[in-house]
This record gives structure tokens, sequence and C-alpha cells, in this order.
């Protein structure tokens, strides 16, 4: 427990499927590249589902909450109690992604992963509470060992029993963009000051003042230099059960549609769990804060949207949704030059 | 005629309808602001509805064709027919734009403006053809005045005709990213070799060849300075019809979705001869095509999105469509703080 349990993920690289689907597009009536990036999507989405004509099926968008210990140390611009507070909201359809999903007809499930709060339950909340927020990272690790390979089981267990090719990722945890910033800089090696911004909305001040704390975490923590490691030293529940459910959609090759810094930072600690994570990801935005572009670049995944979002949720994910089924269309339904009776290029 | 008949088009600046539109946006459950340019978005969607609750109604696609006598100086990579065969597939659909407005729901209605082939009738199919194709700019104008007047004319019409309150605009028209650029550089400014790129597809030597041309076609039509004489100079019918739609639909307040670059140069027109049209409109995506930036950056929009797509049709307009809806759903549809008992930032 846990590296053994993790389950195999292999290399999607095809070339006979990759020149099939490459051809496909080519002969849709529209000149050889000019649907951009979507073109680009339609091959990874054609490569994880391994066919020529992908279909998105039952999709479903998991909101993972916890709270966090650091946050008593000022490094977000809203109090702790604001995690339960939206996932209250997330339940009751009033936040941004309750919206975006019912738009989008996608699957809404909210996991407590360590919510520092007890829920009533209901449909739609799903509890795998690990413990009520993770202890302060500044002061000691934020989980323990066995606390994170339970997050990590719960996760690959929560995607299994989900029905669907797709899986979106959301999250909500006051203090989760400094424990992003901290695997990012400690898994990527970037300097902390450019892994973490604003956050939730701090002004210069505040950003300073989470810098400083961020750097004294790293420092009390720089023997975790595996990704394990790390996840362990500086958290989050959600983070880890995010882990967990990606390495299960990616084992199942399901498309995970990534949505910001946080969903980002469990993909990267994933990839680092078990290579060929990051074939299955779409990342659907690229955020306003600082370290997400960084973190894109390292994960080599281009941004679908960018909006200078920077409200997580999953609310990215959503937004950017459409575009993944555009894709699928464009392969499934557009006609061929032949088919329309469509002349080529001149000099073709 | 025509400018006497066309329609007035107030200015929407309304401070207080911005302030209470920024007020009910900043009470969602959101850190103010973490929407980016999607709170842009609805701002914008607000203002040209008039209302803090905008509700998109009734959407109409509309690809305006035609053909162009310049395509003769081989400006492009395909042949004038593919005009009205893209026509056909449109209508049969199998092309981007019928499988995107199918996928969001979108009404799609095709205009003939004139395109060199006689189409049987059929649903979706509107003929408003002035003739069959325009003349070759680079030896005389591309129309006549009176031309010029009957296809603003049938656009304004054609408008006034359509339900809804949002107007996506497409165009179909081998040749026609050379109309929108010539139309760029004369009334915006910039060489036209800034102006012009590789439209669906031409090779270096292509462009150059087509960079020729285009600086002999200005330099021919040294004296149509104004927008209605350089419409009347470089065409074509399909940019004139797409210049009435657009001034008829800000003159009825409706929300203008413009596609690329050539849906772009009718706006240009269009905002050149009245004031205060770009202020309905939303630049659905920033074009790959050379030349798209600049005028969008002149026309003062800001793209939703950046997909490198250059495909026209209106497949840009359409793949941002949802965009718009979840603009007036965060708006319509989220909770305030308030309401759903979640606590304001510790330092507000």
């Amino acid at each position: 427990m846990p590296l053994p349990i993790l389950p195999p993920i292999a290399d999607l690289h095809d070339d006979a499927l990759g020149q099939r689907l490459q051809r496909r597009l080519d002969n849709k009536t529209k000149p050889v590249g000019s649907l951009g990036k979507l073109e680009a999507l339609a091959l990874r989405l054609g490569a994880i589902l391994g066919t020529d004509t992908p279909v998105l099926v039952d999709p479903q968008m998991v909101v993972f909450a916890g709270d966090h210990g650091l946050a008593a140390r000022g490094v977000s611009a809203y109090p702790s109690d604001v995690t339960w507070q939206m996932v209250e909201n997330f339940l009751a359809g009033g936040a941004a992604v309750s919206v975006l999903a019912r738009q989008h007809g996608l699957a809404l499930t909210v996991v407590d992963c360590g919510v520092r709060h007890e829920f009533a339950p209901r449909a739609g909340l799903v509890s795998r509470k690990i413990a009520a927020g993770t202890a302060d990272s500044s002061t000691g690790p934020a989980m323990t060992m066995a606390q994170c390979e339970t997050a990590i089981a719960n996760g690959m267990a929560l995607v299994r029993e989900l029905p669907g090719n797709a899986l979106l990722l959301g999250e909500m945890g006051i203090g989760n963009s400094s424990a992003a910033a901290l695997l990012l800089s400690r898994l990527a090696g970037p300097d902390i000051a450019v892994c973490s911004g604003i956050g939730t909305g701090l002004d210069p001040t505040g950003v300073e003042r989470k810098r400083q704390v961020l750097r004294q975490v790293l420092a009390r923590h720089a023997e975790a230099t595996t990704p394990l490691d790390a996840l362990v030293a500086f958290g989050g529940f959600e983070v880890a059960t995010l882990v967990g459910a990606v390495l299960q959609a990616a084992h199942e090759r399901r498309v995970i549609v990534v949505d910001g810094f946080i969903a980002g930072a469990a993909v990267l600690v994933a990839e680092g769990l078990r290579a060929h994570v990051v074939q299955r990801c779409v990342a659907a935005h690229r955020s306003a804060e600082q370290g997400h572009a960084l973190m894109l670049q390292h994960l080599g995944l281009e941004p679908l949207l960018q909006l200078d979002l920077r409200l997580g949720e999953g609310s990215g994910a959503a937004l950017a949704w459409p575009l993944l089924q555009s894709a699928c269309l464009i392969l499934s339904q557009m006609q061929s030059f032949e088919a329309a009776g469509v002349s080529r290029r001149q000099d073709a």
C-alpha cells in the first residue's frame, strides 16, 4: 500500500489510429487544419477513446472538497468556513459549477474528502471524509501516509462506480491554491514565488505573506521530494482524492477534463506516480492564477480557453465541455469532400 | 438612398444599468472578478438587451454567401465553385457550421447574396442574389452603388423578419478574405501585407501573389475612401448584405455574434456608416487569419476564443455560443452570498 495497488496505465500511442483520425479530419469539407485547436482536440479524444468516431457518454463532474490547516496562517482571502458553505451552495444548485453543469447536462457529484463540517446526507453528496481538514503544513505534514493512501483509494473507488467515459475535475477548499503551488514548486522545480498567486483574490500584501508562509512550508518539508511524499506534506485531502480519481479514470481510458490550478496539481502528482496519465487529459483553460501557465507547460497541455478564470469548482471544465462535444461531432457528422461533392484545392 | 434609410442606432451607454449589472455579478457566490472575461461578456449582454437578467432567445445563425470576381486572379487556394458546393453542404447538414448549429440549437439560414450558381429553392435557403458573383475588383469596382444599396437593404429586410434577439454572423465566398483584407487596409489604415493572410490555406508563394494583386486593387481604387465606396470597390455581395444585417440587428438591439475576419469586415463597414454598432457585437474568436487580431483591436473587441480557427462559415460564432448562454445563466441563476449563506472576504 499504496503504490502496488495503483492501476496500470497503458501508453496510448497508436500510429495507425492517429493516422486514421488525421485522414478522417483532413477529408472533412474544410481546408486542412482550419479548425485549429479543435482538430488537435478531436485527435486526442479519438486517441483516448480508441476510435476515429469518439462519442462522449454520460459526463461526470465531480467536485472534491476539503479544508486546509494551513488556511489558519492567512494564505487565503476567505475564511475556511467558505468551503462547507460552498459545498452547500453546490448542492443547492446556486454556485457557478452548479449552473454550468446544469447548462451542459453534466451529472454533478460533490465529495466531502475532509471538510471541517458535518454535512447532513443527501443526494449528490458523497462522504469520503478523511478528517476535518488537514493539519497545518507549516508545523508538520498535512496528513499521514495512511490518510493519503486512503484518500487515493477513495478517489479510485469513486470513479470505478461512476458511469460514462468522461470525468470533469472540480474542487473546493479554502487554502488549496497554496497546496497546489507547493506541489508545483516541489515537483516541477520553479521557485515558490512564480508558483503562487492571488488565489481567491489576495491583495499584493496578502500574496507576499502567502509566499513567505509557503517558503517556510517548503523548507520545513525539504525531504518530501517524491510525488507521494509531497502530497502527504502539503495536502490536501481533496487533492489526494483527486489523484486517485485521475489514476482510475486514466486506467479506464476516460477523458479527463482538467479544470484549473488545483486539479492540475492533482494531475501533476498522478503523472508522477504513473506515466501516461496526461495522455488522457484535456486542459480546459489557462487560469489567471499565477503558476497555472507554467503548470500546463510542465504537463505539456495546451489549454482550450483563456478567459482569465480563477474560480475553480470545475467551472472552467464545464465551460470548455461543449468544445469537446464539438470536436467529436466534427469527426462523426461532418461530410467528406467526396460525399458532399465539394472540390478540393486547386493545387491538390 | 442608401444612407437616409439606414436605421438609427442609439448609444447603449447607461451608467445605472452598468452599475446594477456589476453589483449583481459582484454579489454572486464567487470571488469578485473570478469568472474573468465571462463577467465582461455578461455585462455586455446585459447592456445590449437592456436588463440585468439577459435571456437569449431563438438565436439565428445566418450564413451569407457570394462569389468574387477577384477569385479569377488566383487569390484563393480553392476554385470559386466551392462557394456553391459549400452552400449545398450547409443545406445538407454536412458542413462544420451545420454540425455546430445543430449542436447548439441555432436556427440556420443560408442566404445566396450573389453566388455564381442557380440553386433549386428549398427550406433554409433564402435567395437575395444581386448577380452571379461580383465583378473583378482589379479591373473596376466589384459592384455598382445601386447593387451595394440593394444588398444592404436586403440584409436589413432579412433581419427584420427573423425571430429572436441574437444574430450569429456566418459567410461563405471563395475570395472573400481578400475583400475583407482590402476593407481593413482601406478603412483602418494598415498596409495590405499585414491585413492579408493565407485565407483557406495559400502557401507562401500564393500569399505573396495575393498581396501583390491586392496592392494593385487598392491602387486601382485610391478614391474609394469612405466605407460605402470601399464596399462598392472591393465587395462582395455577401459582405454588403452582412452590413445591412448588422445595421438592422444593431438598431433592434440584438446581440450580434461576429465570427471571424470576413464578418468582422462587415462590422467595420457598418460601424463606419453608423456609430455604436460595435456596442452590440461580441467577437466570437480571434482567427488564425493574419489581420484579424488587428481588426479586433481596431474595433475594440476582445475575442472569446483563441483556437486558431480559420474556417469562417460562422463556425467560430457557433463554438462561442455556449459561453454567451453561460454568461446569462451566471447572472440569472447563481446565488448571492446572502441567499446562499456564504461568508464574504475576511477583509471585506
